[in-house]
């Protein structure tokens, strides 16, 4: 695989994934938007259908859109460890374009979500916003973003991303992209319906980022972005997205190695 | 690919997509219908399946079914540009029988919807529509036919509709008609769910039109049928979906060129 | 294809079929289902993966389970005029056996939801049924077995259907069974969505039958049945179902004939 | 196929699916939750992607996941008898280390769904919860592991789970495992839709357990865990859906033997 069609593929595919990821988020939550509590299936499979367009698009580069599956491949001797620095740094470019088209696309609903003082009271049950961190509006913003957990503690929340990613990973290491299936239509199809399922399971306790680029890329758009009335971006849990999936990958790489 | 077999597939299959696309939206907005309220989920699969079961039938063609996606395979070289008018033409007229075809369909639906006196009641709170440009049941009725903003911004409207073409685009581009999947079984289930993606993601601002015949061929069939109480066809907003999907389309042709 | 092959194919396939079908209709409307309330969606998925599921077992018959797709076939020359009667009794059959599995699978829903005094209190609002033909839970009951229409409209009832069955047909003719590919996993995925999708977008003003045995077996089957409260099986209605798929099928195959 | 292959395979495949699975009845039941009530369709799918990963994991071993498919294929003659103990011992210890990763990953929404005053005090109507049988809460958290019926009545819930079944074991028999479609891509595909229909289909009445892996092994992790206020575990029913899958297994192999 050459150099350019990972950057390319992974730039433009975790571009795509974040770009239709963080929009189904912004779709559902957000006020002004034609798909507001359209509930967590659409979520699940706006996600599912995220990673099965960014695939598609991605298939030069092989299409892993997550340094926790390009960590797995690399162990399991698919992908070269000379290709991971270029592989991740794309996919955290990719997503740092994709979070800021999502902010261009639904500009408006954000802009109404923080400002709008009709909305802003009814979801206050005041008018104006006096004490920012205290907004209720900013949490479904940065959950636009970024993921956060519901109960906080770091050890059920590292848990949960492990245990989700390691799943991911061993589907793909076991009929994936190790037997060229990951990169054709059905492969990328399965994949998709895997994260579908993933998000359905295992999405309750932290939000599934179960891909490090996806959470961290993000945030840093949330923390730069000019949008008033935003709140903070909880850099407090941002390791936990990105160790959780790593230490998954790696778990699922010797479960792999050791099983099969 | 002879003119026949496009003037056929591309007539019979858009008016299939705008038949069973139209469809969704009059099922789950229309009173006395079995699925009013089904919700987002339902319209985004509906359109999914709706370009599934057209593309299905239009294979001799090579399923395009929107002017984007055959201005987008013209640039790319896979579609001659002698062929073009035939493409946007026989697209045009499908989109206008099939939004006829929905009419027909849900014909009481819209009468009763429309005209009933205790569902107009009920909606409006009062008895009788005197105003018609305000009558609340006239936005559903229009956007059985066309797209509309929930929030009217020219700006970020043009975008939303550009960046959404162009995600689709690109998947068709990339691995798509260049490599005949997408005439196959599996490269349709693939396009369907690509536009169910870009549905749940990027549809909540304007309802994504991300194809010129979807929005103006049953918006005129809108300004055309006797509808009692229908109100105006938002001519105003018109050109917007014809435009956007179309940069966005040449946006994508020239990404796919650049990057692959 | 043998005429065993054709007999029990289409005998255990169509059973399925109404079984699945027959059998979310009860699980979404009857009370005491786990899954009551579930919607629409769930409705129009189930629908469609009960077609997926009875063509998979019956693919030693080439999977019509519908005579509307047989009639379709032996117009297009695919399947012989000879073998017509034998495909339309056995899924006659069939459907008889899968709507009476229902009732088997149901049993204490039906009894809970017709008899049970809290039930009956909490949803016609006083003890005890005095009125059979005005039982509010007669409608649902009627409707895990046969279709009817929201507004009852000879033409626009029996145009839907006509419209609805052209679409399933047209899609089977163009791409299916004459290209070997219905029969095959991808065939039938594509024609399960084909069905979820002609539910969501053309489901609302009738129930789309657009399959003759489908809805008299069933409606057969209710008129027999011991339940108590059921109410009348709607017989003036039962033609459209019959008359629609069959007159749809026709002219999807005429279509096919002239356009391809 | 190597012994080592199907013990790993149904291990690991048993386990991702039953953590899968019955992670989305956490997911949609449990407090605290982002799936909090996501529904049916969300439970219904995600055990079908359960199915679907665990399946395209467990491929080295053929990929049953479940007593009731093994013995099936052993009545057809595609399984040696010989090994079917080693089938069902792997997927035994499979859904117990799944069932208890479910309770790693919702650690804490088990505790708060269970021990929260705030929650509890809600659920309840009173503070503190007296008499463990009668918590409410003790229901959902059973729900997570294994399956309960909504109308008891051993007749019609052994009735239901045979039906169903035999369904899915018809529909592996038929075009599944016996021509090698089942562990391919489509294939799986297949077979997990064919679930989600079966869910949606005959799940209302006792939810589905189809698999006697799928109920008792959790149900054992359930008795042993140390969950508070949870309850019993409901042994008087643990025999129906052990018993009634296989039941339903062996009619489907005759089914099957006799028909095709």
């Amino acid at each position: 695989m050459s150099s350019s069609d990972i950057f390319a593929g992974e730039t433009i595919g975790t571009a795509v994934l974040i770009l239709l990821g963080g929009g189904v988020c912004a779709a559902v939550t957000l006020k002004r938007s034609k798909a507001l509590d359209a509930g967590w299936l659409a979520i699940t499979f706006g996600w599912g259908f995220a990673v099965l367009t960014g695939a598609y698009i991605a298939h030069p580069s092989g299409a892993h859109l997550n340094p926790a599956v390009t960590i797995g491949l690399a162990m399991d001797g698919v992908t070269k460890w000379s290709d991971v620095p270029l592989y991740i740094g794309s996919q955290m470019l990719g997503a740092v374009i994709g979070a800021t088209l999502v902010w261009v696309a639904y500009y408006g609903q954000f802009r109404a979500h923080l400002t709008d003082p009709e909305i802003v009271a009814e979801t206050t049950g005041h008018e104006g916003i006096v004490d920012k961190s205290a907004s209720p509006q900013a949490g479904p913003v940065l959950g636009v973003f970024s993921t956060g957990p519901e109960v906080r503690n770091v050890v059920q929340n590292l848990a949960t991303e492990i245990i989700a990613t390691a799943v991911l990973v061993l589907a793909i290491l076991t009929q994936g992209l190790t037997k060229g299936l990951a990169v054709s239509g059905t492969g990328v199809l399965m994949t998709a319906f895997v994260v579908v399922g993933i998000g359905l399971s295992l999405g309750g306790p932290t939000g599934y980022a179960i891909n490090p680029a996806r959470d961290l890329g993000p945030r840093i758009v949330h923390a730069l972005l000019p949008l008033p009335n935003k709140g903070g971006s909880d850099w407090g849990y941002a390791w936990i997205p990105v160790v959780g999936p790593l230490v998954g990958a790696a778990l699922a790489a010797g479960i792999h190695k050791l099983a099969f």
